[in-house]
């Protein structure tokens, strides 16, 4: 059993979070989620429905999966060291660490992409891209494998990662029984992105 | 501005609710959101994250758009009559009303579907459709609209059906700007059916 832990601050991007944690939350004898933040009050998503914190940084030195949203509240996030410093802590023994959207440029901030490859939403490439110059930021992928890193494009791709991720750690067959179950038309081809710039 | 409520119960399916109400979110000029459950306790998906509870059920008499979603949870509320009797009250004047997954047998049991065609998970399409007799129950389709009632196939499905509520009310280019921002292909076609049974 695995522990998908996560990440929420003010203003994330409802299904960046929620889509991946959908498609792991399918397999619950493989793993459990927990849903982590600053303090114990409940955070508000960009499109406004609050989610109760399961535990607080202090709670969770380490992850077996991280997850980290973008949104609107990456803007503010990138300054805050109390998240860039758990982020960096808690993803350094991290079995795989995941981004969707612009929450790559929290990783990037926290150092965990340092030469890395990595990609965010396209529609925010310009901002995350000049924010970290030590990451090879991809331009065209649906999202990006390099390791235990997966870093997905905007929002929707997000669930098309955490199926690689679930195929990766279970099987291509277990990956597909979740995309039946969830009636899900998995985009599996990660350098497929028709939304590149 | 309307508001879209989405109706919590133990057990509900995360992606359910989170998908389509992501689209509807990414409108903030368009719709509010507003998760409504009969209590003022956080609720549990099937997922295991906790939703916080921004109205109780005698504090909507009457929605604007009503979202329904399924998950284990419905074998029970199907069986409660509090919920089943907002659900016939609230949609009785709402300008539109949608289930995703498994909630059409919410909706059914309501009342809300008596001679109107419909759909549902297709895993689940035998026990809906035995539910619910006085219902034309479509076992081909990503969507079924009847109205001012727009139901779902399983999980994933409900997105699909937001984007045609949103270009329903805001118009078509509207619903393809919000797939651009979510990075969403959007599977626009309620007629094609990769899971049908």
């Amino acid at each position: 059993m695995r522990a998908v832990t996560g990440l929420m601050f003010p203003q994330f991007e409802m299904l960046d979070l929620f889509g991946p944690l959908e498609m792991f939350g399918l397999l619950p004898d493989e793993f459990k989620i927990q849903m982590v933040a600053e303090t114990d009050d409940p955070v508000s998503c960009s499109q406004g429905p609050r989610t109760v914190v399961d535990a607080t940084f202090d709670e969770v030195p380490q992850c077996d999966l991280l997850l980290v949203p973008g949104g609107a509240g990456t803007r503010k996030e990138i300054d805050n060291p109390i998240l860039i410093d758990w982020i960096a802590h808690a993803s350094h023994n991290s079995e795989i660490i995941m981004s969707v959207c612009t929450g790559s440029v929290l990783l990037a901030q926290a150092g965990t992409l340092n030469g890395k490859r990595a990609t965010t939403n396209k529609r925010a490439f310009d901002w995350v891209s000049s924010q970290a110059l030590t990451v090879t930021w991809i331009g065209q992928a649906r999202w990006v494998q390099d390791g235990n890193i997966f870093t997905s494009s905007g929002v929707s791709a997000g669930i098309d990662m955490s199926l690689a991720v679930i195929a990766a750690l279970c099987g291509p067959s277990t990956a597909r029984q979740v995309c039946l179950w969830a009636e899900y038309q998995w985009n599996d081809d990660p350098n497929v992105d028709p939304f590149s710039v």
